[in-house]
């Protein structure tokens, strides 16, 4: 698996890559050290070689499963610091590491604790940090990679099938939809999806579950009870335990029935995400993908601009990356991007005005030298 | 809930504190905001003030929710940038800010993005970082915090019921125990584990169902089919979802016979742990209840050092703070630490040796005036 000359050509003599961090909140480095922990660890490249230094709760175990060249132990270096009269830091010990390498020059990735920075720099090592994306090879997926999306993003649709069952199965009472005879909540759908993605070996953070204004602010998780005859969004994001890879999926849905203005916004958004899939390819330009669904919006009378202090119409970008993070490279957003072939993106333009309703589609895919393979085979069908 | 002239009482005109994270892997900045989010915000506290600076997407949430005094959006600064031309990126919106604030110096977490921070020292600004823990407040709960981990920690116990009794339920089938006909993995204990945890809002990462040897190694997960007639080390630590709040605790347990080195082995767990919740109390030194796990097990002739090139016997901490983070202070090992009224702290001394097996044994309580609280009432029933 590891393949540092590879990874990172680019190191000279007395330069060394250095994270410090915990590879459960850091894909960079779980993606350099297939070493996954909570607590943090601290990773070292030299050219063409790589290190991972572990405390001993951790050695046993890194040994086993890091795909580091050398997985070694901090004890001599914390016995060195202690025979020296010295508490061991974990800063402490990698610069005597670092000594016995030759090493004065450190390039950290941007989110490098700045305390750890400031005492390198304070023991006389330079200390730069490179510009995301740290590893600009982990946007290009390869095929075991995709493969390994294309399973989480299977689960999610199939937990997306599960929620959309589950609100058909509702019957509309008033303004608000029953099941067994009771309000369904935000909330109980919520966890009926978590659930099912659990037994799969899934992890959720925020699955959201928004129906009516609440889907108008597309950081809202949603809750209480769902609302019948307005649109309810469903954005199910889940991470497996075992892979590591993040799959994403938005459907927007209605049970009961749309006003032809809800029927209207929803047809705006569908043909935005068409027109936005079709234009994908290797080759392509991430802001022309997402002007496209811009002015496409805009071509329909679509405003998007403030409105008593809150944003509405159309004010996020149109995709994202996704991998070992739910948010990666590439940004298919304001700024230029190229798209290359095996790119895994979300594509999900969205329109939100308070008083109708949220709307937002999202699919993710794979870019392709002629176009894209979409890993999310399912229904958009509005109304249930 | 927001009190900042409590919170940092020491600030100096011109100086404001600072965090660019996501309040979901940063607890103190969750702890000083009340707002969730999975994106970095801003959260800055002047002398008696405390913003939080949002982007569109967060801002309507950030109003409902957030505790801080005032809740701003980044729009008029990102205008301000690109009136002049630039490309408007968050620290230099915040630049903006703190101009208008006449702040010059920022004390940032040591946890701070290095990229962060060179680039506000960049524009001028003072930038240091405050050892940790960054609120000392944080280590001693409020009433209403205690209610929380107590509730986090009633689930825990629960889930651990749930684990015992099923491994109680198995049937010793020669070195395997096995339910309804076929070995019970680790794997499916733990899913059993989570599902229940899930069903009551808490989200579980790392639950440790490990026997035999993988249990010497005090960081491993466990997997596999499960050991009869060896030490199993149950480690259940979920957060609740609403909270925030965690719980954990470990037992270990064995199903079929132990032998007597094994019974012995535990019993020389639990009278350590005896010993060090008596030494309990306001003013305790951490270091000195370690001290005595220590030389407890010395005194039972427990080595503790490398063989074949691994720690055995006694090689970690015996305790550390929960509450927000599930390892916060304070530390209860090899450094000096004063205990005091209020803080929540777990202990759990264990003893690992390849070949006999792990033994660890887990309490969470509130330390108080005159001793403690424990918040894990549950059994310390080895043999099942």
């Amino acid at each position: 698996m590891s393949n540092v000359s590879q990874r990172s050509p680019e190191l000279k003599d007395g330069e060394a890559i250095l994270f410090i961090a915990a590879s459960d909140v850091d894909a960079s480095l779980y993606y350099a050290s297939r070493f996954l922990t909570s607590d943090p660890v601290a990773y070292v490249e030299l050219l063409g070689e790589s290190f991972l230094l572990l405390n001993e709760l951790e050695l046993g175990r890194g040994r086993l499963e890091a795909c580091a060249d050398h997985v070694l132990s901090l004890l001599p270096y914390e016995k060195q610091l202690r025979e020296n009269g010295q508490l061991p830091n974990l800063v402490d010990m990698l610069t005597l590491f670092f000594k016995e390498k030759n090493v004065d020059s450190l390039i950290v990735p941007g989110s490098f604790p700045i305390a750890y920075g400031d005492r390198l720099r304070a023991k006389g090592l330079t200390v730069n940090h490179r510009q995301e994306p740290f590893y600009p090879g982990r946007a290009i997926k390869t095929a075991e990679e995709i493969e390994l999306v294309a399973a989480s993003q299977k689960g999610t649709v199939e937990a997306m099938d599960l929620a959309i069952d589950i609100l058909r199965s509702t019957r509309v009472s008033g303004d608000y939809l029953e099941r067994n005879g009771s309000q369904l909540h935000a909330e109980d759908l919520r966890k009926e999806i978590h659930r099912f993605l659990l037994d799969r070996d899934f992890i959720c953070k925020q699955t959201i579950v928004a129906g009516g204004d609440q889907a108008c602010d597309p950081h809202v998780r949603g809750h209480g009870p769902l609302p019948a005859n307005v649109p309810i969004v469903l954005d199910i994001f889940p991470q497996s335990t075992i892979s590591r890879y993040w799959g994403d999926m938005t459907r927007t849905v209605i049970r009961g029935t749309p006003t032809p203005e809800m029927e209207s916004l929803y047809n705006d958004v569908l043909e935005a995400q068409g027109l936005a899939l079709d234009k994908l390819r290797d080759g392509a330009d991430g802001n022309e993908v997402h002007t496209l669904v811009v002015e496409h919006f805009k071509s329909r009378g679509r405003k998007t601009g403030e409105r008593d202090g809150k944003m509405e119409g159309y004010f996020h970008s149109t995709g994202h990356g996704v991998g070992l993070d739910i948010h990666e490279h590439p940004k298919i957003g304001r700024s230029k991007s190229e798209l290359r072939s095996g790119h895994v993106v979300t594509i999900e333009p969205g329109l939100y005005y308070p008083g109708l309703g949220g709307v937002r589609i999202e699919d993710l895919v794979v870019i392709t030298d002629s176009g894209h393979h979409n890993l999310t085979e399912y229904s958009k069908e509005f109304v249930l």
